[in-house]
């Protein structure tokens, strides 16, 4: 259908375009197609009795309120929930620091909107979540991309990076998306050291980090400039943003994600946000503190804790099992996701093509490189597929890329 | 607290001030003050019990879709649904004509996303909806404003306006937000006339249309468009965005609207929305279509109905007893506001400062037009307050313009 919005689209929706891989993608939600290419939840660990008598509750006791337009920054009860929460984990804030948005997503794009010019350049890990790629995309962002390893950003490579200018440096520091690699306490200390030294802010994006499966919690990116200055009580100097989320702890269905950030930024991303939702749904923000509170989520983490480490360890024993010589992958400690590079002459996307006909599927890495490098890699989500079909994906998987080995080797 | 962040703001974060307006409406929320300055539904009218079943419904039997991620696009029997009423409404599309987005506001950024470059004309009439000069105003729009009278746009205006070259016309035809003004259909002929006369499309922005207390329904705009060429049946010729929501009809809180548009433009939409919030809670969609489904939203808007038709009387009946000679109002036909303009010397937002004192406030027109004029001017809200409460605070407020008109006079 030609229509006079054809020829009047703004320059910034050419930036938006959808890629090849996601129309790839969509094959794998054929029912038959084992697919290891979201990143969504096991639904089993959804809390689905606690959601149905905090519904329940909400609209007996508050529905005028929880139905009703609510304020920008979020329900106040809820923003103190997450204080209390963050204060545990040596990020000592106020709500005043505190934005709930819809989803981490739209935490994204928000900081993009008031932060990114056109031409801008973001120093990022590479691999990094695409997510962020999407958002920022949108307002004209450059990349400068830091390579990883199996420890995350090589901050040996950051000062270089540093040098060129960045706006800011975006990083996941626990169980990364797409890698599932988690960055040890040294780097993130000499991470912030150069950020501080540099005078150049971070966003630090932290969706899975209560998912630890195995070894010790590490200190965020945040609580560690909180130290910087002095060594023992941390503060919140602003410096850097935290993200977080309730899609992994709880839902996410129900959109909730919060921003930590200086008093003055969270006013910006107000005014941002009154102008792209008006605010997160009152009865969603309502309903997650009802089952949130009194200590739930702390209980609850440890159900999908057990659960996805059940996951990953059946997936990692399956590819030990399968896979051919030459590919290797990650073993995160925690999180959703672990990372397989294949060999070198390898191109993950169009080995995609095949999986596709042998009913398996994932993402390839070349979608979270900035830059498009990394065509021989490949995510794979163990969360949301029990163990049996884990090893049945991939011993698909494995089969593909022998086929793919004896013709190209 | 001085942060590295301080000096990073994107140029688009100063179109986005917060205004003094917005500052003195804090004020309105104390508990003692009569507000007409919102625009909230009366939560008298929440359909609270069904509500409540629906949440049980859902979470007994698909709660492990509903508690998921779900597609941008939003969940199909919503966009069914939406597809039927469209069609009893003369508007003839599917389910792929559809978005669904969290609230009416989104819809609105997504669209200034996708379609405004810096320096943009946009056509609106003065004065217009406040939250569509905000989301436009962070791409950098400008405006063509055609002014309005008791029938809304003055058409005779527009032909000059449509010369100058603006990227797309925006209305709000029933009971418009901030006049409650509603345009009669010769209006509405010659506007889709002239629109695709001069090849320009328009974006009809109708969160109240199914909110009328007397009159016929009159057609929409986007009905009008598809019946140009034939003098019949309607089609869908894309040359008509629109936009309505569930936050009138449900409730706001859920968050809920849809957007009309060519397939083409709905893709290009769902990439913005990927990258702003990735979708709208699957949660709330499924909710909504379960208390939505099987004729309840018939019934419902008709309890709404009769709710706001008695709440606009009294205001109505309280204008006119109380109000000062010289000051004027709109009789709106539908809808949740009226327009009051009082004698041109008297500044509205001056007049607010004082109200506030006398404990009752409004909006300043001021801020619904997009070149600061009609100083003289408010908005008022009559769907929040119970009868009684309405003819409280507009005493109260012809007692604050009484005295002003007493000074001044």
């Amino acid at each position: 259908m030609q229509t006079p919005w054809d020829y009047r689209y703004a320059q910034r929706t050419q930036r938006m375009s959808s890629s090849a891989i996601r129309e790839l993608l969509k094959f794998t939600e054929l029912p038959d197609v084992i697919s290891f290419a979201g990143g969504m939840p096991a639904p089993e660990v959804f809390p689905v009795k606690e959601f149905k008598e905090a519904c329940i509750r909400v609209l007996d006791t508050m529905a005028s309120t929880a139905l009703q337009y609510g304020t920008t920054e979020g329900y106040l009860p809820l923003r103190e929930m997450i204080a209390r929460h963050s204060a545990r984990y040596g990020i000592a804030i106020s709500p005043d620091n505190i934005l709930i948005t819809s989803g981490s997503q739209q935490a994204l794009d928000l900081l993009g909107k008031i932060f990114i010019n056109r031409g801008d350049r973001i120093l990022v890990e590479s691999p990094t979540y695409l997510g962020a790629l999407q958002a920022w995309n949108a307002y004209g962002a450059e990349y400068i991309a830091v390579p990883s390893d199996e420890n995350g950003i090589r901050t040996e490579a950051l000062e270089e990076a540093l040098r060129a200018g960045p706006k800011f440096i975006y990083i996941l520091p626990n169980f990364q998306n797409p890698t599932g690699v988690t960055i040890p306490l040294e780097r993130r200390y000499r991470l912030v050291e150069l950020a501080d030294r540099y005078g150049v802010p971070i966003i630090e994006d932290d969706p899975y980090g209560q998912l630890r499966f195995e070894g010790e919690h590490l200190p965020s990116v945040v609580e560690l400039d909180g130290r910087i200055r002095t060594n023992h009580d941390a503060c919140y100097r602003g410096n850097v943003i935290y993200l977080s989320t309730f899609s992994k702890i709880l839902a996410p269905g129900i959109r909730l994600a919060w921003v930590i950030a200086p008093p003055e930024v969270i006013r910006k991303l107000v005014q941002a946000k009154q102008g792209a939702d008006l605010h997160t749904s009152t009865f969603n923000q309502i309903v997650a503190y009802e089952v949130g509170r009194g200590g739930f989520l702390d209980r609850h983490v440890k159900i999908i804790r057990d659960t996805y480490r059940e996951r990953r360890d059946a997936m990692l024993e399956s590819l030990e099992e399968h896979m051919p010589p030459g590919v290797r992958w990650t073993r995160p400690l925690g999180g959703l996701f672990l990372w397989v590079t294949l060999p070198e002459h390898l191109d993950a996307t169009k080995i995609l093509e095949k999986a596709i006909e042998q009913k398996v599927a994932f993402v390839p890495g070349v979608s979270f490189h900035p830059k498009g490098d990394g065509k021989n890699t490949m995510r794979l989500n163990f969360s949301y597929q029990n163990p049996e079909t884990i090893n049945e994906g991939i011993s698909r998987l494995s089969r593909v890329l022998r086929q793919e080995l004896d013709l190209n080797g």
